[in-house]
């Protein structure tokens, strides 16, 4: 029997053969060096049939797929079959994709020719293959030569999917705090001081956070596919505009709104030639992009342009959320809340009556009560619904038909978000459904102490996240167990779930915690095979006074929604993390019960009992 | 009336005038990147003043001292009259010699010369230098030029002390536990590794460690000034040793030893001309340094040498403790622990008794003790002995003469450590002589939870220092209390009391903690004008096991001296601190009893008691 990607995989080697081709890059994100991608992008697993993160390179005589921890049961199940390698990142003695052409390049006594899909492949990534050559000896624009072609699949790809472009809406300040014209102000102000006259911002959030615009154009990532020009003087929004593509009155309505105030919109293709022709007329002297989120293709059509690349000033403001939206942020949780413990209450419940609830329709049920939230505009991820051994996988995929059955005893875990128009949430609850065996029960209280020491963090102003990370590590550390991601993401305000620059992990990101900041707070424990425990809120860093040793920062618990009590032991808790978690409780019970009904009201009286 | 250091600077202005010189730099280290500096190097005390740490810059209408936090009061008593302004390091928003030197050098029209003491300052300082100028936009080897000026004080400062040369002893390998033949033959192993044919050794522990060569050319450390060249089949020491310079029967011992070996030895002052000539002849092809201990003018003088810039693989080699070094520091231990504890039992009864007693009698009367114990070649570093107000100094320099009186009552600090040929030790106390204030004991409590902390830590193999350090402020962070210097240093065998590649504290530093590295656990709590308390041990990395979660490390307490319980607010300690408290106290006492007379065991017992 043939197999389907390693048939692709031999069409592309004909086309490499064809055109000279020597190696091809085939990028896992999209021309905005997104993290979650539209379908048309999924060039990763039509190629390989494997649709987790990830990047490929194929070779006249191999293919390989790149792609770090989370995701190795998941490629060791999806690659068999196609004649993949699996090259695993994130561990010692990885050989990254640049430094791997590189060896093949060097090896190579003739000219070797890599092509990349300069569409998807940024321009920080594409001169980091060409570093890597040069580092290995290689003569790069002579012997080793850098093809871009932009779309390269496309040939192969019959039926690849359009553009997306779904309606548009946009925001008004009493929602985000600040008017575009705000933001626009700020930015050119940015520039100044940078001594450049325009920025081409690339980054979908970055966009959608400047222009006070959403959409839907990625599943989880209520953004707009585009790219936006700010100069010191015009704005220029390069979209998907056209009737047939955006026929609704929504978008309509916010290209009124946005054409009024003086914003320029143009195609979405137009963007590189309008550029370049602005900077050939004049009307841009120099030009600041983030090389991260510059794809190659316009880099190198903007080649002549006085492009400035460096870090996108947005990131870091979009994070210090102000009062309006860390109002919405409270009120996000405040609906979420309640429709997690309506989740909770109807789940211990079923499995009560003996009813049968399987993962898929334990995701369903609470994206129903999610749904029922006005301002509700979906899920924030993918929610992970997983039971027993499930669990297990940080990243575990609920399966869609045959999903497995919770059963009466152990540990569910469900990792889950909603989007809403005032706020975005991220929540992870582990929930005994019954008797746990000691390891699950240890492993319930250990990741609750390390998430509660990181809640009741104090600190520093200037302090990083990697310098906080090992509050939730210790306690689990003190037993010798750990976990293989990172303790904290930032979260956008109804935008992107995963935002930087902040984040709490082991990397070394000095970026410091600042007050307004949103991060999740999420240790985990993780036994392949039988359980997983992962406790995650949402946290916001909030001023904390001023003494003799300077300025202090702490954190204000956003989620509310109780943790189980049942599965702990409580000898392993110290008596401050009992009155956090006595205390956490009460405010969940206390904000939450003007909204409960009789039944889940008292239910969860009993379930947030002090311990 | 004049002042003697505003007169010195004129004169040196007066030598800039004459030669064509704007800018002056004067380095605070030696030729080889020392901390801790002999008398000859002493250029900018001798200059300014002011003898902490750092380095002047003179213009001809400016002088600045450039330091850090820990010397901000020390500058601010010995600068004024001397014209010399204070420019703080390690601040939010500071400028550093090279960027403020480059903002001159830029505002300049015409040929700005900037003149390094090539001998002092590192190539890598130097560098620092021309790149920040060639960042400011100036052409660096035309309008901006850096003058090689090598000991341009000498003309001024007529009776500077010469170049050291004190007894340089050997130490066998039931010392130190591996050949001088042993590190040779890992250093060519490394270099041929790394592609080079030689390495020339400039860091002065880096040579003592490799031949196994102690000295006293530098207060403190023992070391001895020279340089040292390794090649694949030749070993060059170039050291001073004239029989005028170096008569001692020790050191001719020494030196016929290491002849024996095939190790030539060669005057100090040959090493560049050596070095360069054996690089014209071809006996050296690619020649390894460090740049942050090559200086400037030796890497001037080895222009034509292919020289290959890195990080020398000594120092992480030289921190991991092998099992005889490991003994050795244990005994070191045991040892200092005894003359630790019959000084303490010393200060309380002498001050029980009524005599007085002042910081100075404190610390003569510990070196006193220490002075006794067989292999003892002196202090680690300068006592700091400082009573109340004294102590919230972290750097405090006790007086010799006239030295502050400890009343019975209030906290006493004691920073001090010894040398002993077979290891190093470091330790503060901090002791309650009598009553002390609220703020007293919550301040010892909270500086003791952070210590035990730190030193219960257990963490996966990977963990670096700075995702340590976190744990020893975290019980401080809570009170909204810090400290502004880091947690914990390296330390020597036998060397010196600061040694890297490893510390704990909030840098970003990547080098893992390692089995068999020791390192200080002392943080602290300082309050102006009224008290400090630092609590300070050395621990030991050592294994703690695998297991499905991976590798683990954990700590061994070295230091052997009780912790004064009487300050101690019990209601702040957890129980696990508590107990790690009761224990080291009784490991203490049991470990040291059978050394102790009988009137120091009873007392220990007595203080040793569990709380």
């Amino acid at each position: 029997m043939e197999n389907t990607y390693a048939d692709r995989i031999e069409r592309i080697r004909d086309m490499m053969r064809a055109r000279g081709w020597n190696a091809v890059v085939i990028s896992g994100s999209d021309p905005h060096g997104s993290e979650y991608i539209a379908p048309r992008w999924h060039q990763v697993a039509w190629v390989s049939g494997y649709d987790g993160e990830g990047e490929l390179v194929i070779t006249l005589d191999h293919a390989g797929l790149w792609t770090d921890t989370r995701y190795f049961i998941q490629a060791s199940r999806q690659l068999p079959g196609t004649g993949i390698a699996l090259h695993k990142t994130r561990v010692p003695d990885q050989v990254l994709i640049p430094e791997w052409i590189a060896a093949q390049a060097a090896a190579q006594t003739e000219e070797y020719v890599i092509a990349v899909d300069g569409n998807c492949q940024s321009s920080g990534s594409v001169e980091a293959i060409a570093q890597a050559c040069r580092d290995a000896g290689c003569d790069v624009g002579d012997t080793v030569r850098i093809v871009n072609a932009p779309d390269l699949l496309d040939g192969l790809w019959t039926d690849r999917p359009g553009i997306p472009a779904t309606p548009i809406m946009t925001l008004g300040d009493e929602i985000t705090g600040e008017s575009r014209q705000e933001r626009i102000a700020w930015l050119r102000d940015v520039l100044e001081e940078k001594g450049c006259d325009a920025m081409l911002l690339t980054a979908l959030d970055e966009i959608a956070w400047l222009l006070n615009i959403r959409a839907a154009d990625i599943p989880y990532n209520p953004v707009c596919i585009s790219y936006l020009l700010v100069t010191l003087d015009e704005v220029c929004w390069y979209v998907t505009k056209d009737d047939f593509s955006r026929p609704d009155e929504d978008t309509l309505d916010s290209f009124d709104e946005i054409r009024r105030e003086g914003i320029r919109i143009l195609g979405y293709d137009e963007v590189a030639y309008s550029v370049a022709g602005m900077a050939e007329d004049g009307s841009i002297g120099r030009l600041y992009a983030d090389p991260v989120s510059l794809n190659h293709n316009l880099h190198t059509i903007l080649a002549d342009v006085n492009l400035v690349l460096g870090p996108s000033p947005v990131p870091l403001r979009k994070a210090l959320k102000n009062p309006t939206e860390i109002a919405g942020m409270r009120d996000a949780h405040l609906e979420d809340g309640v429709a997690m413990e309506k989740f909770l209450y109807w789940l211990e419940k079923s499995l009560a009556f003996g009813d049968i609830v399987t993962e898929r329709d334990a995701a369903d049920k609470l994206a129903s009560l999610r749904a029922g939230i006005p301002g509700y505009k979906g899920d924030s991820f993918e929610t992970i619904s997983a039971y027993g051994p499930g669990a297990a996988l940080p990243h575990y995929i609920t399966p869609q038909q045959d999903a497995p059955r919770l059963e009466p005893h152990g540990l569910y875990l469900c990792d889950s978000g909603g989007q809403y128009i005032f706020g975005t949430t991220d929540i992870t609850r582990t929930v005994p459904l019954g008797p746990c065996t000691p390891l699950e029960r240890e492993a319930y209280t250990l990741v609750l102490k390390g998430h509660i020491d990181l809640a009741m963090a104090v600190f520093p102003k200037g302090t990083a996240g990697c310098q906080l990370d090992v509050l939730a590590r210790n306690p689990l550390w003190q037993s010798k167990r750990n976990f293989g991601h990172g303790t904290g993401h930032g979260v956008g305000f109804f935008l992107n779930v995963h935002e930087g620059p902040q984040d709490i992990r082991q990397n070394f990101n000095r970026q410091p915690i600042l007050p307004g900041m949103i991060t999740s707070d999420e240790p985990g424990i993780y036994r392949e095979g039988r359980h997983g425990v992962r406790h995650e809120n949402l946290i916001l860093c909030t001023e904390a006074g001023r003494n003799d040793f300077g300025e202090w920062l702490q954190f204000e618990t956003l989620t509310l929604c109780h943790f189980d009590t049942s599965a702990i032991v409580t000898s392993l808790l110290t008596e401050d993390e009992r009155e956090w978690l006595n205390a956490y409780n009460r405010r969940v019970y206390e904000t939450l019960l003007p909204r409960l009904g009789e039944a889940v009201a008292t239910w969860l009286e009993q379930k947030t009992r002090p311990i």
